[in-house]
């Protein structure tokens, strides 16, 4: 049955979710994308119309809402007629809108966890903090909630969930995200510097030996030889998923790495000694209050803007390790994705590109019924095939290395 | 004859001029000193009490008063009876303290050219833009103003005059400004950072083969080997004193070498590239609009606050190369100070103190006459000698080094 869908936000993952739904909208029905600036929608759908990214004729509208007044968005849910709403506004916003969709009855997807601005890597595991609370209110209800259904978290849940039916017993999960492109700038994020930089100034949480271990930001490294992107230096980082898979799986060690070369770790090291990177306010000789973050996200290359002139490839995937009939069994699950083709396709950068896919195939499986759980679930607690089917027909193919890092590389079909 | 004396500003070097005056308040008469903010001179002169240094009892009073406000200054100056004011504020209130001394009558000393906030680096030579726009009228009504009457500028232009009159022709004027000493901080600067930035980020001027050249922070740099602190890897910089000795001395190649070690190009290198010591306003994604180096400024430490801790030496000084009797002769005329000593003696750091005490040694030189030119002045311009013998008394000996650098080193007084 086909379902409206309301999306938020209007940043460079929304551009690709924009496209996304409309190369979909005889599945998704009547589209509409909402921020507090509604020039950047129209603008969005600019680009769907010059694309003509639209499967069928269909609705395709902008609105402007303050996405942190959850009245306001129920009200926007109410006259939009949305059953689905994907989320990819700042992460700023995330209760809000969960709390629309629980008012309103709506579908809620997003991709990231909820912070608060001036709060940094809270208690673990993380999910606790905002999005769980509401778990119970969601199940009474009947309200399909689904979180981190982006890349990293999201389809990384689905690769650890996919390895795991494969075993009798999972003993680690290894996250790996690389990115291999260029961008040609001196520095940028790939995403919103505030939200990127945020997740590298505080405590790094893993899941180990059955407890939460802390270490700080390029504590711990190692070089991870991965299919097409080749070795690549990464270093234990914080992250969403880990928090969700290791209540999941307490039993299995839970760490994501990410990569980075030397350049960005200078940059970042020199801006966070500096107090660069905070997120508290600090007042200038003339009293002007500034949050030094704020300013630095000010003065970086806006993330969408790095588009047209990237190149090169991203790894992201999942070394899952663990037994099976005694045995021990090693699978990395993985995607290859193409900064330049991302470009040419929804005139996006590759990692807004992984980013933004995913959680329309959410809302297309919330669509046809598959993942419409009636209740709120992380993505490891899904069907992992049905994602990975629709992935693979919208842009984003899984494939398996059996035995690990180096072993058979085929379609996750064929495993 | 005592002169009253009134400094403008509450600074680092403010401080070292504060304890310096009551030094010598014997020649001096009565002092008075004034910013912005009244407390932070309230609180020089507590550390003036608690060091017990005003040599005979007399008058030493707190003002507030905006700078950038001639009509304000020149009441101030009336009220105060002041007849030399010592201009140790920023930069950006230069001409309005000189235009309140020229309409009031008093003698002016500076230790640094005038700026404007939103311009950096202007044509040169950069006394011509501003402070030299007033020589006339200066010689018009008999008005002693010293330009730039600090250590660099400053000294090192009385270095070069001394060496220059040991000469038939000058060739080349080499002054090399080396901080070896440790705060012990990950990133400070020695002064307002606001202001030492801004000498980098522009165009490196130098005058060489009789011509104005230009080239950027970096670009140049040698190691130079210097008395006590040893070899030194410095870099051409754009620097106040080589817009007037080349205006003075046309015939030589007038350069400025500061020291800079690898971690302050690194941390300079990143903070600019990414637009953050621009002096230009970026807009926030809030709408907040911010000077990028002002918050810097904000989050780096207040030099005074490094004087506590810090430990080692400078050294400052001209290599001057020219021909007497037909042959070439070379002279490295220099000071070394420690900025320990400078701690225990006045409570700031080396590069405070060897900023501060020139100004007082000038404005003893016109209280007794000897500089009291009556006319606008750059050091170059005036008598090096009782300079020199007043630093030697006051904190700051002169050496030299003939035959150049590593040559036969005595005091100036024995060359």
């Amino acid at each position: 049955m086909k379902r409206n869908v309301l999306i938020i936000g209007a940043g460079g993952v929304a551009q690709v979710v924009a496209h996304k739904c409309a190369q979909n909208n005889d599945v998704l029905g009547d589209l509409h994308i909402a921020s507090r600036t509604v020039s950047k929608c129209e603008a969005i759908l600019d680009t769907v119309r010059d694309k003509a990214a639209m499967k069928e004729d269909g609705v395709f509208e902008a609105h402007e809402v303050d996405a942190t007044d959850s009245d306001a968005v129920a009200a926007l849910i109410g006259s939009t007629g949305a059953q689905i709403v994907i989320n990819v506004g700042t992460a700023f916003v995330n209760m809000h809108v969960l709390d629309a969709c629980i008012a309103t009855g709506s579908a809620y997807i997003d991709t990231a966890i909820h912070e608060e601005p001036d709060k940094i890597c809270e208690t673990p595991p993380w999910y606790a903090n905002y999005e769980w609370k509401r778990r119970e209110l969601c199940a009474e209800k009947g309200i399909t909630a689904i979180l981190g259904a982006g890349f990293d978290p999201g389809v990384v849940n689905a690769f650890a969930r996919f390895a795991i039916d494969q075993m009798d017993e999972v003993t680690s999960i290894d996250i790996v995200d690389i990115n291999a492109g260029s961008h040609g700038k001196y520095f940028a994020t790939n995403f919103d510097p505030e939200i990127n930089f945020r997740e590298f100034t505080g405590v790094v949480y893993s899941w180990q030996n059955g407890a939460w271990q802390e270490n700080t930001m390029f504590e711990v490294g190692r070089s991870w030889d991965l299919p097409v992107v080749g070795p690549s230096q990464a270093y234990m980082s914080g992250h969403d998923e880990v928090h969700s898979l290791a209540t999941n799986y307490p039993q299995a060690d839970v760490r994501f790495w990410m990569g980075f070369g030397d350049h960005y770790i200078n940059v970042f090291t020199v801006l966070k000694n500096i107090g660069l990177l905070s997120e508290q306010p600090v007042m200038t000789a003339e009293g002007q209050e500034v949050v030094p973050l704020k300013l630095v996200k000010a003065c970086l290359p806006d993330p969408s803007s790095l588009a047209p002139d990237y190149t090169g490839k991203t790894c992201i995937g999942d070394l899952v390790s663990g037994r099976k009939d005694g045995k021990p069994v090693d699978y990395f699950v993985y995607n290859v994705a193409d900064h330049k083709e991302a470009y040419e396709e929804v005139g996006s950068q590759g990692i807004s590109y992984t980013a933004g896919v995913p959680p329309v195939a959410a809302a297309m499986l919330v669509a046809t019924g598959e993942w419409d759980a009636k209740t709120m679930r992380n993505v490891e607690e899904l069907d992992p095939k049905p994602f990975f089917t629709i992935l693979d027909a919208i842009g984003l193919p899984t494939r398996v290395q059996i035995g690990g890092l180096g072993g058979k590389d085929m379609p996750w079909t064929e495993v």
